[in-house]
């Protein structure tokens, strides 16, 4: 298993920083990353009980970018499924589906949580490389911040350690986006429709991101389209001749 | 699945109230005993949110006897397991084991939980047929009351086939077997290596049932290829010139 951050994105209320605190601490995580958050007072403290030092040694930011810089796997919570499937960017897994991933994952991963209010704006999304959802009622599908990271902590807790995948090297955050980059280029060599490519890239992205690509699938799939592009430039040669 | 019945026995802080009735709400839950409670104002409401008419219509009861009369099957939760299993009164099953266990029951199921500081009595757990204990970090096990309550009917929803999330149309087997189909010509397209394809192609497969694309997704990717098929073929006629 990797190791988990928790990373609160713009909490509103410091009971909710509290709370989620101490079910970190009930599921034996440590590592906390507050992004513009709220004051944090006796409201959170009291709520923490014994889940105090989560909260003083909690590493805060001013934004997003900041603390998601360092952390190599990114997967982000909504509370919003988007039953359009176009819209891939909202195109979510269950918290045990993501269990399973988790266990093919190494180094550091971030379990981004969004407002109270809001939860995570598209933007924010679209530093994820996966989605998470907790299935719930449709009628009222919105938990509070603590319980939903009460839920996914406690699925990770649950996870039999000694069931651990003995894996194949992953790719990295930098060979990752490599590929992306090569499959963007791609996308313009064959003359792939400008006002599709945004969408096209994301999707992409998010399916490598469940993919969970190799090193060996990396190199493979950058051989890929490097072979495309080649042909590209040979044709473009032989077209102006 | 049987109906349930959350029974919160002695709650103190009506906050903790008001979030047990709003993720009852969220995982489709409505039925709330309370037994003995502290008065419910302002604050309980607030953190209901949603779920007011849970709290509304909870039914309320002087004693845990009176509250358990009606009920067929009790199970009550725990924070603390008894190490040495001679006091099998707390000897209690996950919650994932209890809800293969739930499956079997029928008629009503009644969910004790106890109070926020003391949990439930040695003579509270004799009431029950069956203990239930979410497993936590030994440092420090004992969960906030709607936390605790989040986790069990997370896990109870999570088996009901009615709240699982609509999820997004999976591509068909035959679909995925199209987009394997236009992934090698893709490769003969390029010239991609003869004794490299077969490998590459095994390799998109694993990659693509991994990521379990959906029906959007496939039709995005058939996209990307058969521009790329198209660019060539638009190349090979001009190179015929």
């Amino acid at each position: 298993m990797p190791e988990f951050i928790v990373i609160l994105q713009e909490p509103k209320h410091e009971g909710n920083v509290g709370a989620v605190a101490r079910c970190m601490k009930n599921f034996g995580f440590d590592k906390l990353y507050l992004v513009n958050s709220c004051k944090l007072g006796d409201e959170c403290f009291k709520r923490s009980k014994h889940a105090k030092n989560i909260i003083l040694n909690a590493k805060k930011f001013d934004t997003l970018d900041e603390a998601l810089k360092q952390i190599d796997f990114i997967v982000g919570t909504s509370g919003i499924v988007n039953l359009n499937d176009k819209h891939h960017i909202r195109n979510p897994i269950t918290p045990r589906q993501f269990v399973e991933y988790a266990k093919r994952l190494e180094s550091e991963v971030g379990l981004l949580f969004g407002r109270e209010d809001y939860g995570l704006y598209s933007e924010e999304l679209l530093h994820c490389d996966l989605l998470v959802n907790i299935p719930a009622s449709k009628k009222y599908p919105i938990l509070n911040l603590s319980h939903s990271v009460a839920v996914i902590l406690y699925e990770l807790a649950s996870a039999d350690l000694n069931l651990k995948i003995k894996g194949h090297r992953k790719s990295s955050k930098f060979e990752r986006e490599k590929l992306y980059e090569q499959f963007n280029n791609f996308l313009a060599e064959v003359d792939y429709p400008h006002h599709k490519r945004e969408h096209t890239q994301i999707l992409f992205r998010r399916l490598m991101g469940r993919a969970t690509p190799s090193k060996w699938e990396f190199h493979t799939l950058m051989g890929v389209f490097a072979r495309s592009s080649e042909r590209s430039i040979k044709n473009h040669k032989r077209n102006k001749k």
